[in-house]
């Protein structure tokens, strides 16, 4: 509805691709709805995804056994992340709603995806001991995981070999959404679209629209193993 | 036993950090019993986690919409990935057994590591249809994933609020080994580092030289929906 912000997190290389598409679709249909939507487009920013000392500006709080979790912790404190990950996170705290828009890569994001999951949310920002899972400092706010894969849902069913896709979002949906006060709505995903005609690719792009048209009314998942692993 | 040969594929930015004693126990214990021991060093090496164009060697096979799978498929084929990619390829090729060393990141690995495995394990080198999971083109490897948590062992038990260990485990060891044809040996785990004492942190180092000495005797895991969610 108006006045909504969304923060797309993209992780495609190639604009043309099934990806990019969905990432447009997502953009044009929120914005018609009077979203506000940015885009982190991580290949095109060529987003570093190392944990590196770099991510601290100035002197360290222990320079003799640089651990990067307390280092950062500090440094969020102090205001001396480095500026891609402060420009990061001021899109995340203003956002109402995250969408991650991603190629699975071995039942899991893209590396330059995982980065941004690894230097945005720091210590102090998004969770805080004991703000952590249902009392994470970004409660509140929403997020959706929007995904084409490489196997076919056949292969992502309960008892096939890849098992039940929904075995691979525990550590994206619940280790780390759900732990940062997240909720979750439910995942969106587009089964092998290199193995499909044109004219299914153009239904994928569709349906995603339309879902977007109602999202707003949906109710998060349960964020439990019952849903994952039952 | 002598003449085996190790991959140590270690991601941790500090040598004086337990995840760095683990290591170099490791590199000690193994060539003392005349394993050959490599490591692939990442923070050290700078390697690069994004799966870019720059991944591929010259002209593309399909330059008007880049497709990183198929493109990285085709320049293993030709021989044209990156030289960074083909060098640990080659330590992958040569490996009876490849160690992973990090600590947990997101119920996952560093993104530095998890852009090891998207750029390293490229179809045609490490799986191409129907030559996945059992049949996998790296069969005949061990694969073990050594780690440390922020969380304690008991938040990571079944019915606690990060769930048992076990799954986040699925989308590394089945997700990417198995489907590599890699056997997996139980992961070894070193709950909360940070918040024990310098003895129970030497008492960790000493448990993993004493399980390193017996490892080639062990009995891979049986990596099925089973191990991970019975």
């Amino acid at each position: 509805p108006p006045g909504k912000k969304v923060l797309i997190v993209y992780a495609h290389q190639e604009p043309k691709s099934l990806n990019g598409s969905l990432k447009r679709v997502a953009v044009e249909e929120l914005s018609k709805q009077g979203c506000s939507v940015t885009v982190s487009d991580l290949y095109a920013m060529q987003f570093e995804p190392r944990a590196t000392r770099n991510d601290i500006v100035g002197s360290l709080h222990n320079p003799e056994e640089f651990n990067y979790g307390a280092e950062t912790w500090e440094a969020y404190k102090r205001g001396s992340l480095s500026s891609d990950v402060i420009e990061e996170q001021k899109k995340v705290q203003e956002a109402d709603l995250l969408i991650f828009q991603f190629p699975l890569y071995w039942f899991s994001m893209p590396a330059i995806m995982k980065g941004w999951m690894d230097r945005v949310l720091v210590q102090g920002f998004a969770h805080e001991f004991p703000n952590c899972y249902d009392s994470g400092l970004l409660k509140n706010k929403l997020a959706l995981f929007s995904f084409t894969t490489g196997g076919t849902k056949e292969m992502y069913a309960k008892g096939s070999i890849s098992g039940d896709i929904r075995y691979l979002l525990w550590p994206m949906q619940h280790g780390i959404m759900h732990f940062c006060g997240v909720q979750v709505l439910a995942p969106h995903i587009c089964f092998a679209p290199e193995y499909v005609s044109e004219e299914e690719r153009k239904e994928m792009l569709i349906a995603w629209a339309e879902r977007l048209k109602t999202l707003w009314k949906e109710n998060p998942i349960n964020c439990s193993p019952e849903w994952y692993f039952k």
